[in-house]
């Protein structure tokens, strides 16, 4: 059997008790280690599981699956992965290929920043489309997730923007000698991303857009470390947000739609200074 | 201190190890009681946690919510939410009132069916806005939920279905007698919740509307008991969907939009029938 194991997004109590039983009954225990991370590494959770983790990183969950799914027609395999296993991440390709192979699967459920996010006290409910923002380069500078931040902002829906996390990179150089040397991973801040925004917004406005989708003083949710004790939350206008550091990652940023009296409420809770509490209480409810 | 703690989805073993710890250690641990229901029922829980707990109905969270937070100045106060605290209901009013009273709280996360709804293949990220479903009446049928599918398919997004809970209901005689005389609890199932899109489409139809958001032959999937062992997925058309009885609460529909090949691949897993599985094949991806 191949258990798809969801370990929330704290620390290595954030795992749920049917998740962590099977974790101590597995034979082999995979950690998916490439498109999310806890505040805790694999050493402090091999300590609390009292079991030696196998770090899965991209090349083998895509491409060299065989060794995870291997004699899981007998034993018990757990793939570990940040979050849940169908959250912001979807490990369905795995899925695919165990059925292929006649496995049985199981999934241990667990809280994913796409439902977490809800702890700003926006609801989820009227969350639109997810985006990611991706890191720009001197020359590749995307920016696809504006328009569906601008169609969901249209519809009065809240977008949950995922930023983006850079683990084993390599530098052109190495890239092209095929040198198996990675760069530091990166994580993408919610400063860099409203930085990113913010370059976009001028940009449609000196191509002339009347009807941007946000503005320099649109309030926004920056978050990180969400579901750990060190979790920040902060409410601020997309100005502001250049300035804020929110620490270690994961960071996430929302950018609300029409709120609702108690979503309102609940940013002023979390606001950052009076020029974002009063465009927020001036918000006609 | 306030804990709002997540129970997850399926039986007393999804709760996190976090949130265990917080349920052995507070003082009072009250049970959010109307809103959604776990496999097992409060003595189960009550027997895994030893812990005695209390039944919060709608009246005491939202009308008589000191007594849940007298005392959590200086001792310790668990709030239980089935799945996530901030997830398909979110318990922002009560965060409030404990903010009100400078009262400090903290959120143990976890799965919710807002994500958890991920099992089936497809992607969190390619869904729209979430819809509730409601029981209709002889004199009582909204279907506002309708347009906003058709907005989430026009826009090729999937859209998660919540189905009705009817947790205190009382007959309209009681209710003008002010008997205090409960009638048992109902859950909608995705049989009931196909029957009445269908009728709202075939109303739809008869006023000649061309450009529908569905018919009897769109493939959705319906979900009952989604993270516990008894979980069932199933594709089927809408038509099919009204034959199906999955069992025990709770069920939810998700309407699909466009899909990718993953997802396509994934709901062939879980067709009911030749004709489904023609259905997803003949679509071109």
């Amino acid at each position: 059997m191949l258990f798809f194991v969801g370990l929330g997004l704290g620390d290595a109590k954030d795992i749920t008790v049917k998740g962590l039983e099977v974790v101590k009954k597995c034979k082999r225990v995979y950690l998916e280690a490439y498109t999310s991370i806890l505040t805790v590494g694999k050493d402090a959770l091999e300590e609390f599981y009292g079991r030696e983790i196998i770090l899965a990183d991209r090349d083998m969950v895509e491409t060299n699956s065989d060794e995870i799914l291997s004699g899981a027609e007998e034993e018990d395999v757990a793939f570990l992965v940040v979050g849940d296993p169908f959250g912001a991440t979807t490990h369905t390709d795995l899925v695919l290929r165990a059925k292929e192979k006649g496995l049985d699967y199981r999934v241990v459920h667990n809280a994913s920043i796409m439902n977490a996010c809800g702890c700003c006290g926006l609801q989820l409910y009227n969350f639109g489309e997810t985006v990611s923002i991706v890191f720009w380069t001197d020359t590749w500078k995307p920016d696809s997730y504006y328009d569906k931040i601008k169609c969901n902002r249209d519809r009065n829906m809240h977008t949950l923007c995922l930023l983006d996390i850079k683990m084993k990179e390599q530098t052109i150089e190495n890239l092209m000698k095929g040198r198996k040397i990675f760069e530091p991973p990166r994580f993408m801040t919610v400063k860099q991303a409203s930085e990113q925004l913010l370059e976009i917004v001028e940009n449609k406005r000196q191509e002339g857009d009347n009807s941007l989708a946000f503005t320099e003083d649109t309030v926004c949710v920056g978050l990180s470390r969400v579901g750990s004790d060190a979790q920040r939350i902060v409410s601020a206008t997309l100005q502001e947000m250049t300035q804020i550091d929110l620490g270690e990652p994961l960071h996430s940023l929302i950018i609300p739609g029409e709120m609702h009296s108690l979503e309102r409420d609940m940013l002023l809770q979390f606001a950052i200074s009076d020029k974002t509490k009063n465009i927020l209480s001036s918000i006609c409810i």
